[in-house]
C-alpha cells in the first residue's frame, strides 16, 4: 500500500506568501502523492469587515449566513484555491482545485439547526474516492477547498479540519494515508506562551487528561478529536505542525505533534 | 465527427438565479457535448465599488491591478464558478469548475504594457485540448472561469469571449465545435433599441460595411472580431443569442444572429 498525504493548510500559511511557497516547495520536493485541503476563514473575516457584514463564531464554528456563504465560496474557491493551484504550478507541478460541488467529490448534509442554527453550514456524508484516486494516479495534486454540496445541489460551508479528515478517512482503502494539520504553531504546546514546548506524542488517554486538567486550549479540542475519530477510522497517522515544518516532516524527523490512538 | 457547444455565459445569465436556471436546464435537457465558459464583470463592478477599489476600462477591458486580480479570482473562480457547477449538480450533471491554472489548461502571456497597461492581463497562448477531452469523454461539463495562468505560475485576468474561442479552436481538430455567445440581447439587432430587428446571419462583407456605417454597437465590435477569428480557424458555427433562447438554440430553431464567413 502507497503512502498518501492530505495535507491541511491553516490562514497562517495562506496569508504569508513567503509561508506558503515554502510549503509547496516542501511538497514539490518530497515527490510525495498529496491531497491539499483548505480554507481561509482570516481571509473571510477580514474582507467581511470591509463589507459591513457581521460574523458571529460558535464554538470556532462559522454561523453562516448566505451573505457569509458567498463570501467564504468567493475567498474558499476562488481566491485561495487558485493561488495555491498556481503556486504549485510555479512549482512545476500539476494541480487541480475542486470544491466538493465539483464533480460532487465531498457531499455535505445541511447542518440541523434545531439546536443552533448554522445556517448554510454542511457536514461531510460522502467522499468520492475515485474522483481523487483518478487524479492522484495521475500525478496531479488535488486542492480541495471547505465548500462542499448537497444531494440536492446547494452549496455548504465545511470546516476545512474535517473535510482533510473525511478525505483521509475515504482514502485509507487504498492507501496509507496520513493526515497532516499544519498550523501557527509548532504543535501542541504544553505551555501556550512557550513555542519550545511541543508534546510529541498526545494518546488518546493523554488527551482525556488533559481536557479533565484544562490543560489544552479550547480551540484545539475539535481538531484533536476530529485526528481521533481519523485513527479510529483507518487513518494511519495524524499529526499537527508548523507550516514551515513540511519539509522536516518528509525527512522523518518528526516535527510537531503525532496523535496516536494508544 | 461529434459536436461540441462551447457555451460562454455573460453577466446577464449569471446574476439572475431564474435565467441560469433556465440555460443549465436547457443544456441538460439537450444532452449535448458541452463546454460552458463565464466572465462574471459586473458582479467584480458591484464588488469593487463596495470595496472603494477603482476599475478602469479601455475599450471593453479590465485594466488588471493586483488588488483586482484579487476580486476577479475571488468572483470569477469563487462564487460564479461554484454556483453554476452546484446548478449543474442540481441538474444531476456531472460538472468540473476549471480556471486556466487547473491542471495549465489555460496558459496565457501577460499582455506587453508599452502602449496601454492592462496590468494583470493575459492573452492566451495555449489551450491543453487534452484536459478538456478527458472530462467531456466522461460527460463531464467543464465549467471554465476566465482566469488563466501563465507559464511562469501567475495568474491572469482573460477575457471570457477570448477564452471561449480560444477552447473552441483547440477542440476543432477533435470536434464539430460550435461556439455560442448568450448575451442580455436577443442577437445582433439592426436598431439596438428594437428587440425584434435581430440580423439572422451577419457575414464578413456585412460585417465590414457596418462598421464603416457605424451601424454596429461599440461594445459588439470585439465580440464579432473575436468569432470571425475563431471561424478561420475550423470552428464550425459562431452564434450570439439571447441566456433564454439555448433550449430554441438546440432545438435547431436558429435564434439570435449567425455570424458566418461568407
Amino acid at each position: 500500500m502507497g503512502d498518501l498525504f492530505i495535507i491541511k493548510i491553516g490562514g497562517e500559511t495562506i496569508n504569508s506568501k513567503e509561508t506558503l511557497k515554502t510549503c509547496l516547495k516542501a511538497i514539490a520536493n518530497s515527490g510525495k502523492k498529496v491531497i491539499l485541503v483548505h480554507g481561509g476563514g482570516k481571509k473571510v473575516t477580514e474582507l467581511a469587515q470591509k463589507l459591513f457584514i457581521p460574523q458571529q463564531m460558535v464554538e470556532g464554528r462559522r454561523i453562516t449566513s448566505g451573505e457569509t456563504l458567498e463570501l467564504c465560496t468567493m475567498v474558499y474557491a476562488g481566491l485561495i484555491n487558485k493561488n495555491i493551484v498556481a503556486g504549485l504550478s510555479a512549482q512545476k507541478l500539476m494541480a487541480i482545485g475542486l470544491s466538493g460541488a465539483d464533480l460532487n467529490c465531498v457531499v455535505s448534509k445541511k447542518r440541523d439547526a434545531s439546536v443552533i442554527n448554522y445556517g448554510f453550514v454542511g457536514d461531510v456524508v460522502k467522499v468520492d474516492d475515485v474522483v481523487f484516486e483518478n487524479f492522484i494516479a495521475g500525478n496531479i495534486i488535488p486542492v480541495v477547498n471547505s465548500i462542499s454540496i448537497s444531494e440536492e445541489g446547494d452549496l455548504l460551508n465545511t470546516n476545512a479540519d474535517v473535510m482533510a479528515a473525511e478525505i483521509a478517512k475515504a482514502m485509507s482503502a487504498k492507501y496509507k494515508t496520513h493526515l497532516i494539520y499544519c498550523f501557527e504553531r509548532s504543535g501542541v504546546l504544553q505551555d501556550i506562551t512557550d513555542e519550545n514546548s511541543v508534546i510529541p506524542v498526545i494518546s488518546k488517554a493523554d488527551f482525556t487528561q488533559m481536557k479533565e486538567t484544562k490543560q489544552i486550549a479550547d480551540g484545539m479540542i475539535p481538531k484533536l478529536q476530529t485526528a481521533f475519530r481519523a485513527l479510529y477510522h483507518g487513518v494511519e497517522e495524524a499529526r499537527i505542525l508548523k507550516s514551515d515544518a513540511l519539509e522536516q516532516y518528509f525527512n522523518n524527523e518528526n516535527p510537531g505533534t503525532n496523535i496516536s490512538l494508544h
